[in-house]
């Protein structure tokens, strides 16, 4: 157990204010925010002088240790929550994806996914769970995932990677109308996989082998469209969805146009996305081109980056993830000759906090407040966790982080802490760096060392009905029901 | 051999000007068109006094004698194109629908029904052929059928109708990228099949089974989706696409954006669509609502059809068919107690022209030379007829309507030439009638009376390559090769 | 002094999250919100079994006992606050309209409204000032009143009534450089007011003398017009800006655009926009429809009202108001013969919360939690009273409303608490009704009794540099720094 | 009186269609266009194998010899319209801007126009008329000089030059009502002068002085909020509106949300607009960026001149004209030390035909027909000439250039033909040239040399009412008449 901590003289930011105040934290939990703390003896003092005292982090798209095509991603949940809490980030909530097409449960899957994360884990995380085919079990196993005991409370649909993960639209459709009938979230990673597969085959077979063929196979129209079918089913089925990964500028026109219409859609850009572009697609190093393959590929719009966090600000996106899916030049190198066979996946969960600052609030796009609303709060609100996560009150988790707006750091494969060769943000310099990070009162990052101890995180069950989410859904229910006319036939 | 026949003291129109001049046609041609032509003795001559002189409607849209699910529609090519005439239609392209999935090769579905046309049009005709699925066989047959000895230049793809029509997203991507290759046209029923599916069996579970399913298992969205689909496949394949019987203004706005990127894409309203709403399908009657049955449905939103004119004003829409479909009470009746079973169609061909001269032309939205725009002469250049048909112009066919714009008629089953017991525009009162028509220099139709003779009209070949849509297509696909990163390995 | 309030087995709503707690109450703050409150034999008590526990509504935008063109309003401070409380609102922001024009200052103005409020409102109220000229002397008044011996934060600008109350471009442009400097809040109200000038001429001279002359000299597109105006303006000028009464789809759309585009904009709905459309001008009776002038009128097209709800639930538009401004029948009747000389207003200030509910919760378009974002919290935020303003929560002023979301009320003007002989909801039927109001820990509304006195409330004094609306500000005023090229020349 | 003359073995491009066929012209007249032209002894004979016949091209935006602000523009009437010729433009609608501010009648402007032009002009001309103030006698004038004796059929109204040329949104809604009534059509410059005026002074003061001052005092927000208050304005009058040089995509979006909305709007980009970016406004060159310096400036976003052609494509933007309006070095440098005093103005009428064809129809975007469309026919349309200008077609005037599309040739000022030491488009390299130009059937240029005689141009009158503008203004009319509801007061 770790003793009373109480920072003092910060500025505590959250998403609806921010104020100067101290905190005191007790068995892991804030127990007092007021003007002035009187620190005692037994207690551990910060010092946040200057600094900001903002909710850790929670990156709400990560796959750690996660298994495909044979390889598994090189952040296992130890070095990838290490990672995390480096940077500001305090829970995470990663991808289980059970291999259901082949018969595995959701249930058995999950539990594997626990296996691997309990013993590892340094900060807390949940899990969302993937659904890759609708069998005739899949309904019942939804029903008993979204079960407290499991604390599953959202379902994710991945409409490419065709044969290995993709589902069709009536699927996808079943699917929702179950998640909606269960009060849980639906997640969609959006490009229209069949278009995909048949441009993959037209340009290897006209010589494009190279990373570049990655960005060429996957036109941008390609996910504004599969984003749009994703809201339109949705809708239809009356189940609030969340876009992951919102790559385009296209994709996010859609997301905006549904909510225009009623619907209840989320939008999650990704750091990687806020950052960056596509023209390393291009570069002449072969291994730099492959390092930033991943699926939606970064825009080739040099301009998307600046307009995804202009939508964030504008509150027509929602949340930033990062989509931490590590591969190393080894297992990037499979794709040599084939850029099909490069596995998809960047870095990100370290990062993201600096990222979004400098792209952000430095850049006068948002301010510190929208700044905790899209690193953490709302998705504690989506995920419904909140106000026990993503925000500094008394009776939240004492998951904190001590940011200092004013220091730079420049990102580097050298320092970080990502077991990885490479960081896709390489050379950036950020304001904005996450001098203390806090989980669950105890202080696991500090003078730039780690002070992790696997195994001290814990699985939060995240519950269907999140208020909200699911607030008005009731009433939307009924409002969709089939109207009949009473004829004499 | 008909007598030369002078038309005169009218006012001719073009798609780019209105003049008062006279007409003379010889031999089924136009062979002067000037201010002042005396009539010889053996002439037989019209007078035009104030009425327009126009070229005759070109419909690209029917399903005459259509065989589907057992049922074939009513109006068989002569008494469709009696009604055509009648109308001051002189054209139309049907579509041949091969019954591709069971192996029936292209050419000969082509041959079943130019069997059924030839010996019974009674105006010119052309023939679109459908696709159902992507087979082995499909390419070597789409490059036979576009060949100037059967004169085929578009393919038609339905997004709907699962498990019969229905291609999916990688078939019509196939099609489209050799359509492309071949220079023809893809058009495009556009609406999700497969939620369409989940939603009829889902509305017949919660006991909805009257024509107001029909609608309700459509909702406008998924009209939308498909057209975005739709338009996002073809830029991809680099084909251009014409989507038929845009009914939605969602639909119409997917059309406008794609264009608005660079796209060729070309959309269609309908005479039904321009006039009526989706009201219908709520009526008490049961058989009046089924009559209205047709997919997709007309919009439950009664500001769309004055929108779609606008649209069409504006060149954001391009051209108007029918979709004309025929089937009678007895037919629509076997939909009794399941919606799903009603045949879908409406009729159309007949009354096209006034209704779009009503809706269009006397409500100020277009004015004269637009109408001969979107009811021929686009229809003429977008199928490589152009100006053959679609024009008053010296070598034109003498395919010529007397249209007084002052009169009036009210449409009525009771008075129309289809074969059918009731028309979907009954009581619509139309300022707008095609008076006298003339094909390939007859006369038709006039003084109320059908002059027609089965087999007159000749089967026209479309040739594949139009100007008109793919004058700068060798550009862009040069502009559209992919690009290879040279590097060293 | 009252006595200590508890508040007991309630839903506590807030802006960010809903959940059931006692709340006590002492001295008009709120001093502990927690799951279970022992009532002190000395403490008033509240059940709330099945009731939630609402932040008092703040209605943004009322003119109590106005003068305009030789009228007063007829709800003075009194009246309008009793209204207010009667129907769950416990702070109004009044406008203050200094006649500057004639050379009145801006403090002078502000000390006349001061001194008709103060010794008659029931509850808090805050101002908002008019500037109805750019003067020499504009700029300095300006930053004295937002001194915090002043407490005003905002200005309002009219692009209409022509000749009284409008500004020309460049003096709005001006102005909002100047509210840039100080950090106050530029609010328009945006319709082209040059265009309705010759608009009513021409109608009046066409014969057009009765209501429905001000909503045809007022088109829709006259107000979308000039709020892209008001916005690109206020971007030029890097000036937060609040646009109020938004009444038409195209205004609204114009906010969000220029949302998405970076610039921080407001857009506030109000409550007649929300329930009723521009029919009522058509109404045969005629002061039936001079009840419902009001400038920018109600919207023709009837399903405007429920997009600007689907609008809030969005995040595109921010917070409601009402423009309570009321006249009775007897001065609507001055514009007998001349329908430009109807006083322009409605009421409001009592219904709002009511009509929000009914037309946003109730319908399914929002949750409690977006309800009280857009009646209370928003408000708080934007003109920087919050949380003191707009939040249940320990230290914030207890001015709760006890809300039954299941009690339904009939609005009308004889049950009504304006002092007005008309009210413009007539027989609306709404679910949620505000049962008790307490204001600064008083109970001023109970069991359909008002208990106010008169005074009671406080002037709040608004203060500059709202941190929600100017955190990014300094950062956002250095990128748009003059760039310049240095040359030899 | 010039020889017969046959152009043979060419391919005939309209707007409609494209052709092989010989061209016969007598007495400047277009005789015959056929498949074979047997060449009479006494006919000129040029051989177009290999090469487009196309209608002359259609300047519809000049400034030859435009007094302003004490200085002249460098092309006169000679050496503008030789340039036109020598790039294959046959015809330029200049702007008559009467010192209407001080007085002076349109009639009277119009008479010192036509004695500049008269004389000098070596191709056909037409005028357009400015009016910078409402007067009382305006609107007679207005009447007046749309008679057929003046010929003209467009006002031009400026909403930017503040002092000058501007206008208030209240003159121009009267001049728009007015050009209602005559059927002449509005033009306008779309800019917020206002805002402008404020922008110049604050940006002095802060120390810009240099070129990149005018794009900073111009942002494109400017111009698009300008065009969609003109669009309004027009809307509400009723009057068609034409905006000239259309420079972003935010003015290019008004047009298109306007025409879609059923508003009849042309949109005019220009050459310059199609071809080059606002990037040389920063040039370290101080005369190399006033160069540049036009109103509205380039656009800063390097995508603009691409999507603008698209849009012409898509029929969003119809014509393409240049703003010819030529200052030398000399003149541009009275702006040193102050930007706002640099001469507004670029070149344009001598490579319009080539730059439009390199950015159009070799970038694959358009195709020749569009080509024709919107250099030559639409104009023509417009300005109610066609088919006399604008087509090769029987009766038309000869007004032809044969051009060769694979040509090349770099542009440079020093082998054009202005009156100018510079030209913005030097350096860039264009597919399509001019080889012979034809007017009103004489050989004006070939072999790279001139062949014209000064005065050989006529003035060709512009009557009101165009069918293409006004066909439906009739009906419109009617629409838009007030409704009055009658009651018993």
């Amino acid at each position: 157990m770790s003793p009373p901590l109480v920072i003092k003289n910060g500025t505590v930011v959250n998403e609806d204010g921010m104020f100067k105040a101290d905190v005191l934290v007790k068995n892991g939990i804030i127990v007092e925010v007021s003007p002035k703390i009187i620190a005692l003896p037994e207690m551990e003092i910060i010092d946040a002088t200057d600094r900001l005292v903002i909710p850790g982090g929670i990156d709400p798209h990560t796959h750690m240790q996660m298994p495909y095509a044979g390889e598994v991603t090189k952040d296992d949940f130890l070095r990838g929550t290490q990672a995390a809490v480096a940077g500001g980030t305090t829970m995470i909530i990663d991808f289980c994806c059970p291999d259901h097409r082949n018969g595995e449960s959701l249930m058995a899957g999950y539990a594997r996914w626990r296996s691997w994360a309990d013993p590892k884990v340094c900060c807390d995380y949940g899990l969302s769970v993937a659904i890759t085919q609708w069998r005739p079990e899949t309904a019942d196993q939804m029903a008993v995932i979204t079960s407290p005991e499991f604390g599953v409370n959202s379902f994710k649909f991945y409409m490419a990677y065709e044969g290995t993960l993709m589902v069709r639209d009536d699927e996808m459709y079943r699917a929702m109308q179950e998640c909606a009938k269960l009060r849980a979230l639906a997640r969609v990673h959006a490009e229209n996989g069949s278009v995909i597969k048949e441009r993959e085959i037209d340009l290897l077979a006209k010589g494009v082998t190279g990373p570049e063929g990655h960005t060429q196979s996957r036109p941008e129209e390609i996910e504004a469209e599969a984003t749009n079918r994703a809201c339109v089913l949705a809708a239809q089925a009356n189940c609030p969805v969340y876009i992951v990964h919102v790559m385009t500028k296209g994709a996010a026109a859609a997301i905006s146009h549904h909510r225009a219409q009623g619907s209840i859609v989320f939008g999650e850009p990704i750091a990687a996305g806020l950052a960056l572009d596509g023209s390393h697609y291009y570069n002449e190093d072969w291994l730099h081109a492959a390092r930033y393959v991943m699926s939606p590929p970064l825009s080739r719009d040099p301009t998307t980056p600046e307009l995804l966090m202009k939508l964030l600000a504008a509150g027509e996106l929602h949340l930033t993830g990062t989509d931490n899916c590590t591969y190393d030049g080894c297992q990037k190198s499979l794709g040599k000759g084939n850029f099909t066979k490069i596995p998809n996946g960047i870095n990100g969960v370290e990062d993201r906090m600096s990222v979004v600052w400098e792209k952000g609030v430095h850049s006068g796009i948002i301010d510190p407040m929208r700044y905790v609303s899209i690193t953490s709060a709302t998705a504690a609100k989506i995920f419904n966790i909140y106000p026990k996560k993503g925000r500094i009150a008394v009776g939240s988790d004492a998951d904190i982080v001590i940011f200092n707006p004013n220091a730079t750091r420049t990102i580097s494969a050298e320092t970080h802490h990502h077991n990885l060769d490479f960081n896709i943000f390489e050379g950036i310099k950020c304001h904005g760096v996450a001098e203390i990070t806090i989980s669950r009162g105890r202080i696991v990052w500090a003078n730039g060392q780690l002070q992790t101890v696997p195994g001290s995180g814990k699985f939060v069950p995240l519950l269907a009905n999140s208020p909200f989410v699911f607030s008005s859904h009731e009433i939307r229910e009924k409002k969709k029901e089939p109207r009949i006319v009473e004829r004499l036939e």
